[in-house]
């Protein structure tokens, strides 16, 4: 069963008479009331992290995941909780430390800080990170219009090579390696758009699936197509070397999620606006695509205006 | 290492900007400012439930320990999210049916909905839950005055003796036994006693690890003692029936933790109208003892004013 039919058969109907809850449809949950946003994810080892060896890295790495949910939707975080379930290793005293010296960076960081949280014992490794804010309104999903611009802030694909390289799938000079890993572990989120992208953003949802899950997911009630072109689809430097040098399809590279950068679309009259904010704020947000109707169907194509496929579009969670 | 050491020493700094955090020393965190109050907590298989063989009771087990500990500081629970960690087997199709068909019996008994949440998969069942309430003050801990009343809601000791029926270690009749297992499954929390406590209590928490261990952390950084009275601490009609029966001494089974009853103390001036509350509302309050100055060692005595001891305090989380 996947996640979403899951959401849709035993739970939708226990948020309806809430419509903060969003329908359980969206990134996070807002009672405009109250003006407060929250999200929760659970975080498990093998999974969302690759394993506990390096607890200071992949702590800083579901924190920003969890918080990536707020600023997508235009949402400062405020605070987090943290809920660990581990073994008297993963919790030892040495990685107890890390931990807590990790928390501290990223919350000096993203300005945010502790609210509460608990440690209980089990052999499966897991974290739990509720993370609130507060906002008079926020960036919905399934909000595009026809013949919107989509687009994408940052680099996509670099995280998903960090894993590669940690599963020694690929390798790579040393530099290279320790630049894609610390990718993995953390990700250049995108903090500065949060007073930004209700500017212009008619929709939005950060990419933690895939581009193409998440793109599907930001406007699955909606009956709208797209198309996407692979040439403007933004990476490093460091990607574009890889890619060259081991002779690897961009297609194949752009897609597998972790990246947690913010995927929107904005009406065509805001394109001189989002230009003026990503150069006034440093923030780099690339077009690369439009919304269609979906008289056509969803496509991705090369510089020759040809159609690809993917070996796969991204991560589904399946249960 | 005990929970309140680990928080102390790696987690106690990083919510030190925030007064909401309440030190981590408290059961909620209270952001005045914006009057909202939320508790996390995880419930794993095998300590905190026995486990999964009825899913439906589960559920209603994990919900009202988590919204206990809202309704012990006086504030009314609106929504919760719910992050399972389980195998497929776990989360099969029968058991989900059951799942939302608990949450939603709760939801209509509390008032209380779905606010989103998550599944993942893991070897290891647990359940994370965040409660969230509003409120424009909490009834705190550690607040208590000397020769204050110590009050205690409802009845202890039920839950505990349905374990024991589960984990046959002692064998009762069906009916008792059914009583018992449905009190550990379905503890009677004092939803009725949230907009009361503000108007008499000075501290409080919710009995989820024992009484003696519950009212030391109650009071954990107050110089204060306690006397407590066996003969006053109230249990159920089935309970007195089974000790009576089986000859057991009743030091010995009204600390063992999972009674989610609301403790708190007061001043003896409020006696009057919490007997007027408890009356009109028909909330079962019953005053067990008082605080002392710490001259004085914390004790309980019997009929006769002796001091007894006991097997042990209640459940200490230790890690």
């Amino acid at each position: 069963m996947h996640e979403f039919e899951l959401i849709k058969n035993y739970f939708q109907k226990l948020s309806k008479k809430s419509p903060s809850s969003l329908n359980l449809n969206d990134d996070v949950f807002f009672d405009r009331k109250n003006r407060l946003v929250i999200s929760v994810d659970t975080y498990t080892e093998g999974n969302h992290f690759i394993d506990f060896k390096k607890p200071d890295l992949v702590i800083k790495k579901i924190i920003r995941a969890s918080i990536s949910d707020l600023i997508c939707k235009g949402v400062k975080p405020k605070y987090y909780f943290i809920s660990g379930s581990g073994n008297k290793k993963s919790f030892c005293k040495s990685n107890l430390s890390k931990i807590s010296k990790s928390l501290n960076q990223e919350q000096r960081k993203y300005k945010i800080f502790l609210g509460g949280g608990d440690t209980v014992f089990s052999n499966k490794l897991s974290f739990t990170i509720t993370s609130v804010g507060f906002a008079k309104d926020i960036v919905y999903r399934n909000k595009a219009k026809i013949n919107d611009d989509i687009y994408v802030s940052g680099n996509l694909g670099d995280s998903h090579l960090g894993l590669l390289v940690l599963e020694n799938r690929i390798n790579l000079n040393n530099s290279l390696n320790k630049y894609f890993i610390n990718q993995y572990y953390m990700p250049t989120i995108q903090l500065k758009l949060v007073d930004q992208i209700k500017k212009f953003a008619n929709t939005s949802i950060d990419i933690s699936d895939g581009l193409l899950t998440d793109l599907d997911k930001m406007i699955n009630v909606q009956k709208l197509s797209y198309k996407l072109f692979l040439k403007d689809i933004p990476i490093s430097k460091n990607l574009k070397t890889v890619l060259d040098l081991k002779k690897l399809s961009k297609i194949n590279y752009i897609s597998n999620g972790d990246d947690y950068q913010v995927l929107f679309t904005a009406s065509k009259s805001k394109s001189r606006i989002i230009s003026k904010i990503a150069s006034n704020y440093r923030i780099k947000l690339t077009k690369i695509g439009t919304t269609q109707s979906n008289s056509t169907m969803p496509s991705i194509v090369d510089d020759k205006n040809m159609k690809i496929s993917l070996k796969n579009k991204g991560y589904l969670h399946k249960f």
